[in-house]
Parts: C-alpha cells; structure tokens; sequence
C-alpha cells in the first residue's frame, strides 16, 4: 500500500466553507490524511473543529506560525484557507520550516509579496501550490489538450465571463439580506484591493491561461463599485500575448447567474466553450462543421481529460471531483520528490505560485485601470 | 376591405438576399403590393427581376433618380435594398419627391449625411424607417415591455454580442471561398468605414436601445482588421447614458455563430436574455427566483408581443414575420396618415431615420475609438 | 416569367388559423394566387373573408359543391381547410372535377372513405396532397436524407411524442378556459373517432414514416379520455415493419408543451433528434463520437434540406417556411404536369394522399387497442 | 465528535466501479470508516485491495459467509457491491447475524427471495438499505416536495426513460468493443432474468415512485432481445395506481446516451422534469406559467433537498454527493437506533429492502409482459 501522506490546514473552522471543501476533495482521493490543524484564530473554536475531525488536542493551534515550527519535519504538506489577508504570512511562516504548501487564491495582496513568495519558495525547495480549482476539472484539460494540438488553430478571440449573482441586495440597502455575510469580502483590509475581481475575476484569467497558454499582456477596464469601497462588477478589455484580443466580464450582481465561469475560445480553425455550472461537456466546432456537445469520460475524450475520470460518463462529477485533481497531482509531486522518483507532465498538473503570482499581476493591472478611466495597463 | 398600399422598390435584383427578404415579408403581412422598381443599375437585370414579379415594363427602371421623378404621387413608399454606399442618394431623391422610404439599415455613411436626412424627411414630412428588423420580434418587444414595467429595476449592465462565422476564411488567404461573395462588404467604397461593425454591430447598439431605452453615452472599443482594409472583429466596452456599463462584441470571424445576436441585461431586480437564433424565446429571471423560459404568443405574454402573434405559440415564427411585423406598423402608419387618422403606439412601432442616424453615430465612436487605442469616445 | 397558378380556397374564413396559414404559406412561395373561395358556408362570411382578400363577389360561394363545378376547368387546384367531417365530401366533389386538391389532415374519417378517394384521384389523375406540414421542414428533410445514406445503420427504436398543453382545463370542468374554442375538435360529429390522435398523433406517425420510411406494422395504445367522450392523451407501443419497436406519445393535457413534437430515432450506427418547437436544428449522434447540433442551411447540409433554404442560416425559418415548401413541390408537380414536363424527386417531396389514407388506418388501430385493453393491433 | 461508524464491504476488490463509489461516498460523508472487507472470493485479490485501504489482514475474508460471523457484534453496518447473483446469499448471511445491511440494488433475483429478505430483515431488526442512488439527488427530493404539496395537481401522466449506449457493439458481434465488460451483465445466471429492465428499468420505477410516491399496477412491455440471452431495450406501457398512464423505456443500446434517466411527471396543475445527467436542475411549470429551470440550493429550495446540499449552489454535486445523502440518512438511522433516539423523517430518507422487493416485482411483471406478447401483467 502506498503511505497516506500526512498533512495540516490552516482555516477551515465553524462555518468555513472553503475549508470544507478541500478536506472533502482530500478525502475523496484518499492519498492523504488530516493530522493537525489551526482551524481557527480561538483555540476553542480551532479544539471543537479538531474534535469533530479526530485530530489529536496537542496539533491542534490557534496560531499559524506556532503550528509551523511545531509541525516542521513532521507535515508533508499544509492546506492554507484562510481569509485572503493571511495568505501571504502564513504561506511565509510554512516555506520558511520547508513545509509544502497548498494556498486557497488570491495568493497575497501586493505583486512585492507574491514575487517573495514565489523566490522562497523556489530557494527553500517547497512544492507550493495555489488552488484554481476549475484547471481541475476532465472538460478545462481537454480543452487543453484541444488546443495544444491546434484543433481551433491560432486564438484570435476569447469570450470568458464568471458572473454570479449573490451579492445583488448591495445595490439595496435596505435588504441586505447578505450583508453578514459578504463583510469581509468587502472591507478591504481582508480582501486586498479588489472584490470581485480579485475573487472570481482571477478565475477567469487563470483558466484562460491554462486552457490556451495564453497571458494577458495588457488590460482595459471599466470597474464598477455602486458606492462600495470594493468592486462589484468589471468588464474588461484584454490583448493577449499572442495578439488576441479578449471581452473579460465578472461580477457579483447578475442576477440569474449563480457561478457562472464560462469560457469561449475562437481560433482560426475552431472554437471550444466550457461552462463551469455544467462542467461535464465541453463544446468543440471545427470550422465548416456542426458544434458537437463533448462529455467527459466518452470514448472520444483522451489524454490528462481522460486520465483523470473517477466515474463513467454520464454520472455526474462535480466540483470536488475537480479539487481532488488537483489535489492528485499535488500529493503525488510531493510523494514522488520524497521518494526521489522522477516527476511527470500528470504530477505537474497543478496551479502553483507562479500562477498565482500572474494572477495578482492582473488583478492590480485591472484595479488600477479602473481607476484611470479604462486607460491600457500592462500586466508586469 | 382594406385599399391594398402600393409600394416600389430600389434593389433585390437577381443574387438579391435582403431585396427578396423585404418582398416576402411584405407579401406575408398582405397590405401591399409592388407595383415598380429600380432592381439593377442594369436595365436588362432590372427587367429579368420585373418580369418574374409581375411589374411593368414602364414601371421598371435602372436610374433610382428617374424612378423617383416618375413615381412621385403613385407610389405609397420606397423600399430601398441597394448597396450601403447608394442609401444616402437613394433615400434623398424619394424624400424629396415627398416619398416615404423604408430603408435597409446601416442608413448611410457619414453622420453628416444621417442629420440631413432626418431634417429632410421631417421638412417633407415623410415616413421613414430603417430596418432594424430585431425590433420586430415578438419577444424583443415582450423584453422591452418588461423593462419599461420596472421587472428586472434599473439596468446596470448589459452583456450583448453579435458573433458569425462567415468570413473566416479570410483569415487564411489560402482558402477563401467566401472572397467574391464578400467583395463589397470589405470595400471601403461600398461599405463605409467599417465592416463588421458597420453591419452587424449597429444592430446591438440599435436592439439594446430599443428593448432597455437606453443609449451608449461613449464607447472604447478594440477593433481587429486581421490586415484586412476593414474590421472583422470588435470587443467594445460602454457606458450608458444611464450610467450602467456594458461589454459589446461583435464578430464575422467566430466558428460556430450564425447569426448570434444575443442580449443579456442585467438589473437591480432582474435580468432578460434574449437570442436572434432562438427569436421564440425570452429567459426572464426575477431576483430570487428561477430563470423563467417565456415563449412567444403563450398566455403569459402580453402587449405589442402578443399583437404581432402570426400563429400560435410553438410554430415557430422567424426572420421573415419580424420583417412583416416592422412592415405592418410602417404601412399602418403610412394608411392612417393619409386617412388623416389618429397614430397608435403599434403603429409608430418601427425603426426610424432617427434610430439610423444614431446608429451611424454610434458606428463613428466605435471605429474612431479603435483606431485611437481604444480611448473612450463619446457618442454625439 | 413562370405564371402563377390560379387556386381556390374552401374554408378559411373568419376566425380560422388554418387557412390563414396556407394563404400565408402560398404568398411567401410567390407561386400561385387565389381566385375563387368557398370561405364559409354562410354566405355573408364567406363573401366578407373574399373581400378582405380581394376575390370576385362571382367567385365566391356559400356552397362548395357549387364552386366544385363553377371553378372546374379554372383552377389549378384548390386547397381545403374545413373542419375535420367535411375533408371526405370536399375532396371528392373537387376530384370528380378534376380539380387538384391539398387537404388538411386528417385525410377524412373512415378507412373506406380514404381507400375511395385515394382510388378516386388515380381515376381521375389529379394531384392530391395532404397537409402534414412537418415533412417541409429542412431539418425533418435532413434527417431523412442522413437515414437513406445509412448514416445511423438500422432503425432499432424510435421514441416520438407529441404534447400539448392547450386542453389541460378540460380535465377541470369548473374552470374551462378553452371549453368554447375546442368544441368541435371535442366533438365526435365533427372531428372522427379521435381528437388528440386523430389531430396530432397522427402527425407522429406521418413525420416518422417520413424521414425513415418505416411505417407501424401494429400497435398497442393506453387511450385516456377522462370522462370525454374523445381522447386526450395516448401513450402508445408500436412495432414497425422493419421489425424495429418504438414508443409513441401524444397529448393535449401535458402542461409546459406548446406544440412539442418530437423524434428520436436510434439505428446501430447512430442517431438522429428532431424537435418541432426548435425547427431549425437536427441533433446527429454518430456512434463512438459526440452529439452533433446541425442546424439549417449551415455549409455541412445538403440534398433537399440545403435546396429549400429561404434565408441564410442563423435567421430563423419556422411554421410557414415549412408549408410554403410543401406547396413548392406541389405546385411545381402540377406546372409541370400541365405542361407535360417530366417530375423530379424534388416536385413529388410533398405528402399525398397515400399517406393520408395511411394516417386513417393508423389512427383506427391506434383508438381500436385503446378500446380492447391495449391489445395489438394491426395497421392495415 | 461523534464517534465513527465501523462497516465492513463485500465486493469492490480490485477492477470493481461500484464499490468504489460506496467507499467514495461513505468517505465524503465523513461518518463511518472502512474496517474490514470480503472484497474478493479469492483471497490474495481481497488482501490487495485490503493493504490498498488499510484494512486489518485479520480482518479481510474470501468468505462473506466467514465475514459475516467473524463480524457479528464489530460492525455498525455491511456494504454488498458484489455481482447480482449474490446478492440473495450476502444480505441473509449478514442479516441473520443481525448486522445492518446496504446492497446494491437490484436486491436479489427472485420475489420469493425478496420477500424472505424483507421478513428476515423484520424479524432480525436491522436497517437494511437498497442503493438506488437517484434518490439521493438534492433535485429528486425537491420534485418529491413539490408533487407532494400539490404544486402540480394529481399526476395524470410519466413519460420516463434511461437510455444509455454502453452496448451498443452487441448490435455487431463483429466489432464487440466492450463484449468482455458486459459478459457478466448478459449472462442469465449471474444477472438473473434480465439485464437492461434489472439494471437500469429498476431505476425508472424506484425513481418515478421516490418522487411521485405512485408505483406502476400494471405493465405491458415490449422487450428486445436481439437474439441475445438477456433483453436490451424495452419499451412499457404502465398504468399507476392512482389510475394516471405512463410510458418508461430503457435501453442499453440507444447511441448518444451515456446515463440518460430522465423523468418527466405531468399533473392537472403542473409538471416536473428531472434529467440525471444534468442533476443539478429541476424544470418545473406550473399551468399557465413559462417553465422554470430551478437549480440546486438556490434560495427558493427547500426542505429536504436544501438540507442535503454539500455546496453552493452553481458548484456542481454529482453522483458521489448522492450516494453519500443516502448513507448520511442511512448511518444517521443506524446510529440512532444504537442510542435509542427517536428517528426522523430525515433519518429514514433513504430506499429500503421493501423497495427493493417492489424493483424485484416489478421487473418480473416486465419481463413477463415482454414474453407474453405484450399482454397486461399486474405487478404484485
């Protein structure tokens, strides 16, 4: 049997929904085991969540930089899911003991912290992985592989959008119904200097990257803030670096639209769409042909895509199914750099802190456009 | 019964798509009949198209100007299908013979032209549409309805498009099949100052419009030539007269779109999406509640929708009965006009020169946008 | 110039949706114009529907046996949009004259009734058509086309429906809406052994036969009637001749159905989706490869389904595109009958009177299992 | 915490899908751990599977009869995921040494069987569950709320069906791509009298029954065999208890279907559809309304099926998360009974061994029907 790796989280208390989620995605590959935590910043919150999940009293913190030295050498790897304010301390605090480390997204506020934690990282030798979840999913890697073969030919185009509608009642007042809960969202001491941007806005970005390998090379945005000190809304002008051009929208006050990443990718020779609320199909059209509606696990589908499936075709998986992946390829990379083994494209296939470092970059690149009338940043 | 209107007709020679389009949708809505035309600027092409329809040879010509001149007093409007570049003279040799006119959009090239063509038909006092033919389908104007009855609020982004795939072998040289039938749409002197936007953008500008009542206050816009002397692409940023912002795209160049207008807008309470291709339905999606699949001439729809119902809910109506629909309003007018009759709100339910003007204003923002790296230029 | 043809109209008058419907079919195809009508058998009705379109007060009649013998030698062929009990009459007192006749379906009542006039019109060799509109839709054409090439191998299943939803207040006598409106199809003296079958099943077994020329060797049908004293729903096994199975469904009592035919056919290489609702589309599933969503006049569509294209793809044909193109080959049929030119495939693409009589036996089977415990029946 | 339920599984050794979507499951729900398995007849491939999963060599059998003796009195609960010619044996060996049972369905072979199983279950006072997994959908619980608020009146109509085409290649025996993959399903003595209706039929009526609360009183089938041993498609007839009609079919062999269970339920005031492949909505439309497409764990969703959400909503869930609903209710159930605290509805929310008899009753009226021509067969 190979060992179960033993691993930490920092986050993931009462409440935590993130937290959750990347302990279940965990559970589901059955490649790790959960051995200590700093669930929450009051031990006895961070004791009851432990409680519940059978970790031992004495590795359970309220403090993630006593966790760190006290775990350092015994933690192949920590889960960090924290509000977006801590990200860049607690990364720093477990790169320094040379523990790996998995990072919820945004990465850090400001592109100082993010090229320091990239060069850490790089210098203590950790695996440092940034979770962008939706690069996990079978139908986002086919579309990769799609167009790495260059079935759509050159890119010239790419529609890509993550509305969501949850934060509608901030244009009301008077019916706040989410005000609680969306707080922290949108004080900019915990979110950094952006919303919804830096909260789905980057999703779009990164997905794009991993799908067509393609950056932004520059970005021209109208940012929208209804009176919030945070944005709620951006539609966004984008010229990749191969020349494309690109419509970028997001936002949290669409109506109707309850997660709604969605990628279209125009090439010369096709086009590939992908919608993140019905994951398992990806659209393919040649040019000169009909659209064909791909589903993951089918005998046509191959490559990573394929490598990936937990089920068959046509019993859904969903959105564990895609952290799991990653989360495969994460603890497989760990597995195999301890044990000397040489590492390959499939224990690769994670989003690390160099993506999100490139993620932070657009995010400032986009803010600071909206803020100087839609004026052409250069993402840098 | 009602005293059949006569109406002549400038274009739809032989190869005509949008003449013959004008004639069917007219035949459909059965209030009148063609009685002379200027088909071809050659005479015998102009015959061929009379004798298959029943025109007089005295009544058929190869001069629109002459036709004008002679028709004075019989015709009861001009349809004028022709060329872009020959709308302008088109329309002004029958608005001054006191003819009224029913011109395909875009209504001409500069935006000079377009104002004095709006103060010329007003000082003949003529009809004059142009044919926006989106604003004739049933579920445009069921859109529109619940936008003026505050059921999605205050409108605060707009996410439109208009994507076809028909000329993308003009990005391979190599292959270009569509070359000759595309000469004239990508020659400056036939087309204008633009291409894609010219023909296909306007009619977001002008659909948006119609439905929200709402205007682009500026534009900044990323326009793509491929090389070619005129656009084949365009991502556009807007702003609303309103304040709300917006993202438009329009495209000849993206395999897999047809004819791919398609509107989302968003409100404070709701949003609507309407589709050019699926013209029979409208999602409603009120704040709070499930997206709502409206189709056209069900029980629920009501106002102008539910006027211009040819035939029961799924038969499915298309192309043809917007055109009618445009066709009927327009000729109501004209009938009641003459009779000295009172003018409803169905019957002014048409696309007018003022529309057209606004269009080419719009058009002129856009490209002068693009071509000044994408600096916002307003819409004046 | 191609002359019209010259037609007559029996029914049609105030109120009527049908013969609305082929008038609006026959303009749109430009190939024949109305001269003489029977639209009513009120006289006052029947002259005042003449007068809206523009008939000759002598043409016009009150009695159709009347306008049978006065029209005959001067009509090219009439068309016959009456309530269901008055098809067998009509036509035989036009085919007796020689007159060319497109009935509504169903084709009349009986088995005998139908085997007579099918014999009747060999007899007197005219041209007779029955109106199953669906077999003029492109798409419907398509998929006939695709199964003669044998691109879905051999037909093993078939699984079609028809819902409605329009009867449903019928089911609750308190609050009867529609009560009015459907008397006569409610009505065994007026509409036969069957309504919903009769009106719409039969549809079902028509476009089947249609696009994989298979027709139902036997049945076994669940008739529900709730307390009516003609159907409203049926679900219904079948067996074709080629030995394949299917299912069939009809109903007038399926809430969220406007008129929802539906195929779907399974072969051992493929298979093929046609909705009517979404006309303009054929799904197309090869087997080992992903759902295709063809759609009308699109560069990969050919044969028949590409020649009776109207516009370009993208701008949406619907119900009268469909009639209009049923009448095209039925008109050329007779031009070129009149003129002694030979017939093309093409020319005899439009439903006779074969398969009216067709529908009769069908229908028969159907309602006679419903009535024996579901027993088979055969179609004969 | 709450302390960890200990089960045991027979099955899913190495190659097997099934049981490793219960262990999945059971891991996603976080509330039993895996501590000993019979998860082979031969026991060097049950110790493989056994060091995989970390399960005591003590502790892992060959033998389910050993197992389930050895066990008495250590586990909490038992998982059967072995073939279905086991089933039968498994469940009464663990039964009668009283431990608590979860079998994939269907249950066993014969209706003597069944009924044996249900008593002795009785009799021995364990909870004995049945795995039809589409119950545990957050989206068939709602449909189950809805229908028993009376939001779409009495059910008149099901119009059900589970298409896949997995087996297709059986059409060809020269190609058959997955012959050696379905050997066993085709095989009499180890899948019992059928293979299509046993294996995916079961689900039509389990599901249609969980969600109406209705179960069929007869059926007439027509089954095809295609000259195999085992049936491969079936279309049936049903009338339901409450009197309502219905058509199911099912099929193994229907191209361009990976899991197609969909139902589609049509009452007096209303209607539901649920599509598995896509289980994340429901389509709902009340009489006289558009139809809605509903989501999961959106604000409007309620009851039950709120309670089973994992994640928000527009983060797809798929067929894990409603395996593990149905364990969370099936181990809360177990658990309780062990403290002696009262069950809720909740608790019991999950298929039983009385539904699996009712699947076992079933399948033989179909197969019956399907061998008698068709005829009637009551299911009892």
């Amino acid at each position: 049997m190979a060992k179960l790796l033993q691993y930490g989280m920092v986050g993931g208390g009462p409440g935590s929904f993130i937290g959750v989620a990347h302990r279940k995605a965990i559970a589901l590959g059955g490649k790790a085991v959960l051995v200590a935590g700093c669930f929450s910043s009051k031990i006895e919150k961070s004791l009851k969540t432990a409680g519940e999940l059978g970790i031992a009293e004495d590795r359970t913190y309220a403090d993630f930089k006593e966790m760190a030295k006290a775990e350092a050498g015994k933690l192949d790897f920590v889960t960090i899911a924290t509000p977006n304010n801590t990200h860049y301390a607690c990364c720093k605090a477990f790169i320094e003991e040379g523990i790996n480390v998995m990072c919820e997204k945004p990465l850090c506020f400001g592109i100082d912290e993010a090229e320091e934690l990239v060069a850490l990282a790089k210098e203590k030798d950790v695996v440092f992985g940034v979770m962008y979840g939706y690069t996990g999913n079978a139908m986002t890697k086919f579309a990769k592989q799609l167009i790495a073969e260059g079935k759509i030919g050159d890119v010239i185009n790419v529609s890509a959008e993550y509305p969501q509608e949850w934060l509608i009642d901030q244009l009301d007042p008077s019916t706040s119904r989410t005000a609680q809960m969306s707080v922290w969202r949108t004080d900019p001491k915990v979110s950094g200097i952006s919303n919804c941007v830096g909260d789905i806005g980057t999703h779009i970005e990164n997905t794009v990257a991993y799908v067509t390998g393609l950056h932004p090379k520059r970005v021209a945005a109208k940012v929208d803030y209804f009176g919030h000190p945070l944005d709620l809304n951006a539609n966004i002008l984008v010229e990749f670096n191969n020349g494309a051009s690109g419509n970028f929208w997001c936002s949290q006050v669409a109506v109707s639209h309850r997660n709604g990443l969605k990628l279209r990718v125009y090439g010369t020779k096709g086009m590939l769409e992908w919608h993140e609320e019905d994951c398992e199909y990806l659209t393919f059209c040649a040019k000169g042909e009909a659209p064909q509606k791909m589903a993951r696990n089918c005998g046509y589908v191959y490559g990573r895509a394929a490598e990936v499936a937990h089920i068959p075709s046509g019993h859904p998986e969903g959105f564990y199914e895609a952290f799991s992946n990653i989360y495969d390829s994460f603890t497989s990379t760990i597995a195999k750099k301890k044990a000397g083994e040489p590492l390959t494209e499939a224990d690769l296939d994670f989003p690390t802190c160099v993506d999100g470092m490139l993620g932070v970059k657009y995010l400032h690149a986009v803010i600071d456009s909206g803020k100087n009338d839609s004026a052409w940043r250069e993402v840098k």
